[in-house]
């Protein structure tokens, strides 16, 4: 058993974001993106299989994807999206979000 | 891509438990749990391969294991625990809990 707590990795780069890898194992890999104010974590993907989930811990935005699409993300909002189709997070306010991707990647 | 809003499942049963299945795939599973204050998610273990990571979004209590182990839990912590090893949850007060499992059981 491990803990951890996202209090202790709340820093922000108002130049871009800052990542945390919380935890990784051969199931899972869970990261803390912290994204500044109008900053993007830009539209990608990979030719994996897999999925990851993207879990709004605070802050708003959007959840972006292929096709310009834009689906509005607040905290408590989670996304889920296979790993090879695009997925990316827009920050309007400095914006917290907890990553995780099974398989590993 | 599938979107899930946790504002959406927040309901409690003060006898007990309510779980919500936010999402399932082959990759994960993901469950919100709402505790009413006072009440036990069960130490259990399953014996099989995976974690499972346990990640307080609302209220506070203590992540139970083996060996009556008690580690405080508040908002933004997060438990990862293998499968087989035994895990459960306290609320102390009405407490929200996303648990991720990988592979799903």
């Amino acid at each position: 058993m491990k803990k951890v707590d996202l209090s202790e990795t709340r820093a922000f780069n108002p130049l871009g974001m800052k990542n945390f890898v919380l935890h990784e194992s051969e199931f899972f890999k869970i990261i803390n993106f912290n994204i500044a104010a109008g900053r993007i974590f830009p539209v990608h993907a990979h030719d994996l299989d897999g999925q990851v989930s993207i879990h709004v811990v605070e802050g708003s935005g959007a959840f972006l994807g292929d096709n310009d699409a834009v689906i509005p993300a607040k905290t408590g909002d989670i996304l889920v999206s296979d790993i090879r189709e695009p997925h990316g997070v827009r920050a309007d306010t400095d914006m917290r979000i907890l990553v995780t991707i099974a398989p590993p990647i």
